[in-house]
This record gives structure tokens, C-alpha cells and sequence, in this order.
């Protein structure tokens, strides 16, 4: 549908605070733009709330994000895109379907109307990819210079399947550590576009949603799969550690197993960045019993994102809460949590 | 649970980038600031998301609000009180008691502890009174110049009371128009302190959690009750606005019968501003069956929250999206949706 023949020009170009005020303004952004990317019924409704049924028991997950991820248009995907995988990726890691989101925008006045159609337009298609409704939203503008084009909420539901229980809690000494994927390639993308560095082939961020994948792996692995985390901000080091920190445990890693991809290898270095640290968005590691990592290893082998899965290391009794790395020599260093903000603004 | 021990000096008094990087810092705000206000058994596991048991048939409400009011603290309320209350009203506007919060915040580099723990200390307060818990959340910080102080999303679940079905399309020619108290005091409040208005008495925000009075309505009118509107951005002018398209009815309100406090209308006289377009956040409307539209009135009535409520319209099959004010001399207008912006950031 197209918005020209409801905003008068000017207002079609830009958002001005008025599309914030809750006035006409802002009924028509939401009656000519964002309806039109996002409807459903619960939406339809222009209700205070969306209000659904559970008709049987059930465990819900729900989980919360902001994105502010600067620039908000990057390789390999968006902050619309980021938005809904980011938070489904969340209840993923809680062993839940996604179900519903929710979607709140802070947007900075003069922020262009075509470049938030683009973003809905993502979020619309990585919310049909999971099958998942924006069921309802809230849209908020500040001043100019009182944000920064576009800030994202999404706030999602989903249903844990039957019989899978993940928590810290259950984390055992003698679990095998599993990482679905190469590390470092979304935190690569956006860096490399801020420093405007230029590769043979771009980098690409790894933004997708593991839903599917992580299904699979609980499908196969059952009471089996102790824990999972994404590895977003602060890298894999930071999920580890928070693992191992909140389960009381120690993890060794096998520094040489870690897949990188050569051209990713190289942003890092020459951006002096630790790959290890570095955000992803499409990666996740699963902490699993020693008797079906086998099988969930070859799960995830068959799925397109977790064809370059793979074992990287155990949980041990051994100094709780410290992440340790072992290297081809036997020479073992501790992977700290990160302290500071290695790259600001990466989702 | 003092937080100087856990942070350095430095770090104690502002929020730096350091502490949305997902590493130590970020650790140290969560474990030393965020949870010493907010814990409960579902924050502290500290995992993606929170879960919890739907055990019997349910009709959850979902709702989401971002809050960017400026300035954060004001008379009679802040951010914190505001982003909880704001989003149990949206689903006690379902017929939904509140029961699970989300919190995610967008802090701007800079931005003071002491006033984070302020704003924290308001959210526990609002939460405690509602007895709602903030089971998950998300910290975000932004470059100095990105964003302004602090930006607030909750994201809300409830369950629908039983027996309670509150929707537009139940809206029908007849139903009695009720508000709950007196116009325009969270909006008045808000520009008199941009503007610097001194007053005898100061204007207090009616910030307020509406569900207690919302549980009486509900328990006395019963199926009677039709829809429900918080009169927030775009004050009560937009709530009826959106009532009556989404509906297809017509509206008319008797302006005489408006409640607006003395100090209040001298202050819209003073400021250029309409009571009807100025946003309330603790005030909203309910369209009844006429059957019960006297009992329920007097259930609000015993009510501290709606002790001067009032019945100011009907529902008419007449000029459908339409609402209009009736004067004393029999005049009428319309009232109008606002059209741009009347007071950005009021929320």
C-alpha cells in the first residue's frame, strides 16, 4: 500500500514530533505505515493491549531487548531484522517457540518515513520466517539530536516445548560445550562499515534466527541439553563466563577449535579485536550431557546453520566460575569477562 | 545494599559505555545496582528470558510502553512510578490484571547512578503496590549526545478477568460515558515545570496505577462494561477520538460536565493549552451499558482514584467517528483528533 495518498508530502518524507503527539499524525503513521507491514488481527484491533487465549498448560518464556545498533542499515541485515531474531533468539535459548513480540520505536524526529518502512519491512519478514505476530506496538519521537535515528523495543512470548527444561541450574561438570557456528561476523560487519574498511567479499553480519536450529538440537537432545546462550554482546568470552559464573562451575576451551573464518580473522586483526569478544548474532552454544553430544553435534551438523558446528570444550569441577582456554602447546590462559566496551553500540 | 563497594568511584557516579558492553561492568550494574531494587526468584537466575507456569485456560493481555518523558523527575511522579504504572493501566484497559513486567532501559552516557537508583527504587515502589514483578530486562547504554538521560520500555502480561470482555466492537448506541476524575493534571504538571510556573500550591502529576479502581468497575458492571481508554498522549480528546472510528459511533460529551481543577484551568489559561487535548496518566474512560451505568458510578465513587467521577457523554448511532462537546447554551462542537504535536515527550 502505498502512503503518499494519506501523509501530505512533507509529513511522507520525514517523522516530525508530531507522529509522537498521539494526535492524527500519529494515527495516520500508524494507519499508512505500519499497519500495512505489520497487520494481523490482534493489531487490526487498535486496542490498548492484544489479548490472546491459552487454552492448555503451559510454560511461557518472555524476554525483553532494546536495539540502538548504529548504523541501523548494515551487511547482512538491519536493526528490523535484528530486532525480531535478537529477542526470538532469547526465548530460543529458554527452549521456546516464538510465539508473539511486541513493538515499541523510539524514533528521532527528521528520521526518514522511507528508511522506517524498510526496517518494518524487514520485521515483517523475519517474523513470517518464524511465524510470529507483532501483536502489539507503541511509537514514541523525540527531539532531533536527542536520539539517534532509530531505537528498537521488542518484547517477546513464547511456549518452552514439553519435556525440555534449560537452565544454569543444571549445568554438570563433565558437559560438552557446543558452538553452532564461526564466531566474530556480525561485530566484524558493523566495524568494518564504521572504520570503512573494504574486503574482496564483504562481511557479512551472521543476524538469523535459531529457532529452527535449536528445535532440532532439542528434538534430539531432550533432558540432555543442560543450558544454552547466544553469544551476542561481549562475544562467546562473555557467554561463558556468565555460564560458568552463574552455574558455579569451571570451563576449559580449546582455544585451536574455535571457527573462525579466515577473512573475519583478518578484519580482526586488523582492527585488533579478539574474535572471542566480538558480538554475533545468528550463534549460540548449547552445554550438554557427555552421553548425546554426539547425536545433538550431528543435529545441528544437518541444519544449514549449524553445518560448521562443533565441540569446544567441557564443563569442570574445577575453578568455578573461570573461563580458561587451552592452546595447542597445553599452555592454558583465563578468558576474562570483558570489562570495558570493546565496540559500542553493536545491537 | 550499598553499590560503593562493588564499583570504583568513577564508575559509581555516571553510567559509561563500559556498562551496556556485556562485560564486567555491565555485571556490576546488574549485580550491585539493577537487582538489589528489583530482585525476585525469576530475575536471579539471570538467564535470557524468565518462565513461568500458565497452569489454568487464560486470557493473557500484552502490552508495551516506552517512556521518554522529559524531564525524568517532576511533581507528583517520575520515569520510574510512570513506565510501570503507564503499562499496568494499558492492561487493566483490557479487563487484564497485571502480573508480569519487562524493564528495559536505554541510559545515555553520563547519566547519574544515584538518579538510576532512583528511578529504580519508584519502579519497585509501583511494582510492590500492584503486586507485579519485573521478571526480566535489558540495559542499553548510548553514546553522550545519542539519546536524553534515560529511555524506559516495559512490556506487560496480565490475565484477563473472568466473565470480562472489554472491546471497541462492543461499543454500542446508548452506552454512558465515564471518567474517572479530573482533567489534565500529569500534562499541566510537565510544561509548568519546563516553563518555570511557580504556583501557591505545585501541580501534581495525577501519575497513578488505575487497576484497583479498574478491578471495582469491572467486579459491579460486569459484561456491561463495553471498552475502557486511559486518557494519556492526546488527553481525553484522542481517547474518544479512537473510540468512536474504531467503533463507528458517534460520541457526545456534555463540556460542562469536564472535571478540571481550579489551579488546572488557570494554568491551561496561562500556558494557551486545552484541558481535553492534555495527556492524564491517571484517568480513563469507560463506555457502559446504560443498565449498569449508575451502579457503576458509585462503585467509583468509593473509590479514592475515582471519588470524582463522573458520567460527561453518550455513544449515539449519529456522525459516526465523529465526538462532539455540547456547551451549556445547547452550541455544539467538534473535537477534533489533535493534528501535530501540542506537548512532545509528555510521556
Amino acid at each position: 500500500m502505498k502512503v503518499a495518498c494519506r501523509l501530505p508530502h512533507s509529513d511522507y518524507e520525514i517523522i516530525t514530533l508530531g507522529h509522537g503527539g498521539g494526535g492524527r499524525l500519529s494515527q495516520q503513521l500508524i494507519s499508512g505505515v505500519l499497519l500495512p507491514k505489520l497487520n494481523n488481527d490482534y493489531l487490526q484491533e487498535l486496542h490498548d493491549g492484544a489479548v490472546f487465549p491459552i487454552a492448555d498448560p503451559v510454560r511461557l518464556a518472555f524476554t525483553t531487548d532494546s536495539f540502538v545498533v548504529s548504523p541501523p542499515f548494515f551487511p547482512g541485515g538491519d536493526i528490523g531484522l535484528l530486532s525480531v531474531y535478537g529477542t526470538a533468539n532469547d526465548l530460543a535459548m529458554c527452549g521456546a517457540r516464538p510465539l508473539f513480540l511486541s513493538l515499541a520505536l523510539i524514533i528521532e524526529e527528521g528520521f526518514s518515513i522511507h528508511g522506517l518502512e524498510q526496517i518494518l519491512s524487514s520485521i515483517r519478514t523475519a517474523c513470517d520466517l518464524l511465524e510470529l505476530q507483532v501483536v502489539t506496538g507503541d511509537t514514541k519521537v523525540v527531539e532531533r539530536g536527542k536520539g539517534d535515528g532509530i531505537f528498537i523495543n521488542t518484547t517477546g512470548l513464547g511456549a518452552v516445548l514439553d519435556g525440555i527444561e534449560i537452565s544454569p541450574r543444571r549445568i554438570r561438570a563433565g558437559d560438552q560445550i557446543l558452538l553452532s557456528g564461526s564466531l566474530a561476523e556480525h561485530g566484524v560487519s558493523i566495524m568494518s562499515l564504521r572504520e570503512g574498511l573494504k574486503f574482496d567479499s564483504p562481511l557479512l553480519s551472521d543476524t538469523s534466527a535459531l529457532w529452527p536450529l535449536v528445535e532440532a538440537v532439542l528434538r534430539r537432545g531432550g533432558q540432555g541439553i543442560h543450558s544454552m546462550r547466544d553469544a551476542t554482546r561481549g562475544g562467546l568470552a562473555s557467554a561463558l563466563n556468565e555460564m560458568a559464573l552463574s552455574a558455579r562451575v569451571g570451563i576449559v576451551i580449546d582455544e585451536n577449535a574455535l571457527p573462525v573464518r579466515e577473512e573475519v580473522q583478518g578484519a580482526c586483526e586488523i582492527l585488533g579485536l579478539d574474535p572471542l569478544y566480538i558480538a554475533n548474532e545468528g550463534k549460540f552454544v548449547s552445554l550438554v550431557s557427555p552421553e548425546c553430544s554426539e547425536q545433538v553435534l550431528s543435529a545441528m551438523r544437518e541444519h544449514p546453520l549449524g553445518r560448521d558446528a562443533c565441540r569446544i570444550g567441557e564443563v569442570v569441577a574445577g575453578h568455578p566460575g573461570v573461563v580458561v582456554a587451552r592452546n595447542g602447546f597445553g599452555a592454558t590462559r583465563v578468558i576474562d569477562m570483558i570489562s570495558g566496551e570493546q565496540l559500542p553500540r553493536i545491537c
